[in-house]
């Protein structure tokens, strides 16, 4: 057990990349600030090294879905949000644990082969398909923790409450896994997972209250009270419908109503956060909570853009997530964003983070994808400065997609193909582009796939 | 030579994929309806074959361009269409003769990698930086088609004609390598460039005036009279600027002008057209002219989308191109056009054909990306039926990015590194996801990059 120096063509440190430079890990796992007399040195001749890419959200069993909601059912004219939404229902209720796994495991792998070393799993299959809990109410977490274990990611797993269909809906019964049966139940077994795994270094605990649809005011309240300090993650206006029912419900846009619950506060994240009035601008950016922006799934089901550029002039963080898992590539989602704001100000470089360097643009689009992540789900900064956690990725600067492109740009144009060495905590769990699960995985999966649409 | 059977998990054909099934190539390099005894058989376990992408409206040198055109000038709050447009003609400028050969081969290795077995290459540099022609006047087309030659793509080139910097606009001497004296000698220059390549099967030439913006009427209306029936392609209702001026110059829109010269028909392609009327789609419709949309280069320079929705539904083709190289991934267009849409329309399945067939919406976005775009350039269908060429690529189905997803639904989820074997007239120009030319034109275009840049 000695220190490691990875000696790259460029890192990206200090919020931008430099050229030449070292990381040095020690055995610990963590960045050291110079090497040790004992150190191995392994060279990466033709690698960029970056901060690892921290998804902020995902809903790691919809893996199962990708490609399977792209049919347009049969006698229907058209699809939207909530005929998607009926789809993704049906492959939750087929699963099992094993099953929940499988699927996991897959998202992860492709995560990892992307050069994700986070995930903030947004985990709200939590019991039987009938609603009855498993005999381990926490059956479903392991699983969903088992996997990223297995693949090597750090997970924050935050627990979904649920508790109902909708304001003034009928209940369904294919939301049945998802509910908890009142707000202080689901606190406890929040509480009593932390401790599960208290003792996992890459394994955090926090809490998601699914929506201002699914979640009533009070379990809102209960939850701020309860839990003064805690990571919360939320879906907020993603959908109008969603935002004019809470209208009708509370009087308030999803916003105006968590900050009169108490709960828009710095370490709660709004998942989507696109159809937001200037007021809502305005309260987010006095409560230093995040929004976290997931354009590929933003886009695929038709949701709208997340207004980033305002958000960030405003001083709020964004954060990235690739959420349905449609396509996993978080350097991908960056670039998505940035695209999706040009269509729609007709301007180019939109989201440069005005620090007046010509690279503002894309340093901007790297601490997205990373140090914003980390920070939306209570990891602190991990931007390998001397006593994080040496969570990395390399890209090959070699690989067509980056060839002749100068280094400050690679983030501009490195497809997930171009990912190299992945590292969490030190430790690689992707090397020369390969995770040593992602075949058996693959198998595993697909017969999984077929056995859950047969 | 001898004919040779493929026997993949699924072949596109007939505007579906279907099930096992085989591709039977002649020693001709075409499609075979029936095995001859003789033939060679060739597994392809784990993979969907489909029709070569065919890469409508390309520039090739502006893969030089990727990454570099995304810095903010210093001194600039913000960046556009114009300004991008100045970097594109600084590089432009510095190019010779081998330095277009090594960017163009780059482009066209990517293309090859990404499942593109057709370019409809949009050919602008004529001239030396000066723009005194070059002893051969047609020296620069001859180190593009070179390069298609190297990497064994099929190249339509499509000769421009460039006249003037715009309506009421002073010349600018970043284009002088772009110009041609008068309508005569381009019309004439074309023809001969038809003669030199008279003899290779792969190579077409087609004429394209570069826009209504850089061409007079006078040319557009000599093109449509001495070439009744030739294929044309030209940039349309890009920028709301460049509509503008045209019904400043010419008191009607782009569209209205081309149909009033005589050159709206049935072989002629209008590059993004994005800025329309509903006068406009109704002509288009009429005239059986193709529209070719190039997402990614259209959202890069926050252009606007291509209506495809409204032209697909008045029976207008759409076809989609690479154009500025940001970056190469055909499929991926074809999924960006249809995301782009859903963003504006706030719904799914925008592009879903409307057949019926719940796999509608990936059928059309395959149609886009082949028959289209070999429409476009004027070289028939190519859809793998037989006496067609056996121009084709495959996708790995177990690759990390289609692992479990439908067969029907791969073009959803297929990224470039999922293309494995790629084939134009029958010749695999790229096996098991390598193309021979890859490294070494890596390493050349780096440093071609690095002498420019220097």
């Amino acid at each position: 057990m000695t220190a490691t120096v990875y000696r790259p063509e460029a890192v990206f440190r200090g919020g931008r990349l430099v050229p030449g430079g070292e990381l040095v890990v020690g055995a610990d796992g963590r960045v050291l600030a110079t090497a040790p007399a004992a150190a191995t040195v392994v060279g990466l001749p033709g690698r960029a090294l970056f901060p690892g890419l921290v998804n902020g959200h995902s809903h790691a069993f919809q893996r199962v879905l990708r490609g399977r909601t792209e049919f347009v059912a049969a006698g229907h004219q058209s699809d939207d949000f909530w005929s998607w939404r009926e789809a993704m229902y049906a492959a939750a209720t087929r699963l099992d644990p094993e099953g929940v796994y499988v699927a996991s495991r897959q998202a992860f792998v492709e995560m990892a082969l992307a050069g994700i070393t986070t995930v903030g799993e947004f985990h709200y299959l939590h019991h039987q398909s009938d609603g009855a809990p498993y005999v381990d109410v926490h059956e479903l977490s392991r699983q969903v923790v088992r996997a990223a274990r297995d693949v090597g990611l750090r997970i924050a797993l935050l627990r979904v409450g649920y508790a109902r269909a909708g304001f003034q809906v009928a209940p369904n019964p294919r939301q049945a896994r998802f509910l908890e049966p009142d707000v202080d139940t689901w606190l406890s077994r929040s509480r009593e997972l932390a401790q599960v795994f208290a003792d996992e270094p890459l394994v955090t605990v926090g809490l998601a209250p699914h929506s201002v649809r699914a979640v009533p005011r009070a379990w809102l309240a209960e939850l701020a009270r309860a839990v003064p300090d805690g990571v919360v993650h939320l879906h907020v206006a993603e959908q109008p419908a969603e935002v004019k029912a809470c209208q009708a419900e509370h009087g308030r846009t999803p916003v105006e109503l968590l900050d009169e619950v108490g709960l828009l506060r710095a370490r709660t994240t709004l998942v989507h956060g696109i159809h937001l009035t200037a007021h809502d601008v305005e309260l987010l950016a006095r409560s230093g909570a995040t929004v976290c922006a997931c354009p590929t799934t933003e886009a695929n089901l038709g949701d709208g853009v997340v207004p980033a550029d305002l958000l960030l002039r405003a001083g709020v963080p964004i954060s990235l997530g690739s959420d349905s898992q449609a396509t996993i590539d978080l350097l991908g989602e960056a670039r998505l964003l940035e695209s999706h704001l040009r269509l729609l100000r007709q301007r180019r470089a939109v989201l440069d983070s005005g620090t007046g360097r010509p690279t503002g643009l894309s340093e901007q689009l790297v601490q997205l994808a990373t140090v914003n992540g980390s920070h939306s789900l209570g990891l602190g900064p991990q931007a390998l400065e001397p006593g994080q956690h040496a969570d990395f990725f390399t890209v090959d600067v070699r690989h067509p997609s980056v060839a002749g492109v100068p280094l400050e740009a690679v983030v501009f144009a490195a497809g997930a193909g171009a990912v190299r060495e992945v590292a969490v905590q030190g430790q690689l769990i992707v090397a020369d582009g390969r995770h040593p699960l992602a075949e058996a995985s693959g198998v595993e999966f697909g017969r999984l796939v077929g056995a859950l649409t047969a």
